[in-house]
């Protein structure tokens, strides 16, 4: 059996995906073909303006429509203090929290010789443009906790420590929240012991 | 942080795919937005064809790119076999075995009285019209093997049986190839058993 050229196109493009493998993305094709074509084409034509419409904040790298970010723009934030993070999900999942109400600085992606991503490759030289402006009282080091993250922090932590009266922080690491200590990994419960703090 | 129009819809459009939620839609998002913009562009393109270019064969309602798909118009497949499935991904499925030379019936769907799914929901009274035609010497009923999958092979099954020189079949059930009796379910264990044959 041939498959149709545009259905094959389609499973090619879904299998890209990440996690998305060929009998998944055969799945979903399937999916689109049986629901309304209303659906594939609002789909199609999101799609197609995805880059058109979407750039990124010329400050803080994250995603914008104009020049600069919603949140750059929004003159309700704190303008000096800063939430460096790897990418944009996880700058989301912090705004989700709604404790920080500083800016931020997506520095899309982390270190990782393996891979071979060095700083060049994100955005650290534009990071230190914004901290020698002089704004920035704060600065808080919101990498993963995993390796690569960790190194990141590091290396960028280093970098900032010639800005004086910067106070430069990592996220604490520790038990999450439910967390049951029987289950969890040694490593997240050697850093809560380490990190104890007085009650 | 709002997130930009276009970039809602594509997660919106992702989200309703099956067995993906909303966090996996969006971060599948974000790598459409990171990949480069002739990825997104040939995507949308895709799915923009996908409904105009393709539509179902009038015969065994498969998908085809012009009146009859390739099956049905291929010389070489056996006309007066006909094997039918609930869907095209077990068209293609079978396809692949490679063991079977004859067409196919699509019924797009199983019997469910659950959610409401009856004969006419299904191409059945097309099925029956192709088989008062006369040409078909066997069919197999190959629908999944559980509840709706029997319950849809037995009905149709009844059906045909008022056609006099149609062999009606149902495919086998068994332990399938690598099956370890001793982590085998018990009902694939007792049909095994019960379909046992003469060595």
């Amino acid at each position: 059996m041939r498959i149709p050229a545009p259905l094959e196109r389609v499973i090619g493009a879904l299998s890209r995906l990440p996690g998305i493998g060929e009998k998944t993305a055969t799945r979903m094709a399937f999916t689109i073909l049986r629901e309304s074509h209303n659906y594939a084409t609002e789909f199609s034509e999101a799609l197609a303006a995805l880059h058109s419409v979407i750039r990124h904040c010329a400050d803080c790298h994250s995603i914008a429509e104009s020049e600069q970010c919603t949140i750059c723009l929004d003159p309700n934030r704190e303008k000096n203090a800063l939430c460096v993070v790897e990418g944009i999900p996880d700058l989301m999942a912090i705004e989700q929290t709604g404790e920080f109400r500083g800016v931020y600085h997506v520095l899309h992606g982390t270190l990782s010789p393996v891979q071979g991503i060095g700083p060049d490759d994100l955005t650290i030289a534009s990071l230190l443009q914004r901290l020698e402006a002089g704004i920035f009282s704060e600065v808080v080091l919101a990498t993963n906790v995993d390796v690569e993250g960790d190194a990141t922090a590091l290396y960028v932590g280093r970098l900032l420590s010639r800005f004086d009266g910067v106070a430069v922080s990592r996220i604490a690491t520790g038990v999450p929240l439910g967390g049951d200590l029987e289950y969890l990994d040694r490593g997240t419960l050697a850093n809560a012991l380490r990190g104890r703090r007085p009650v």
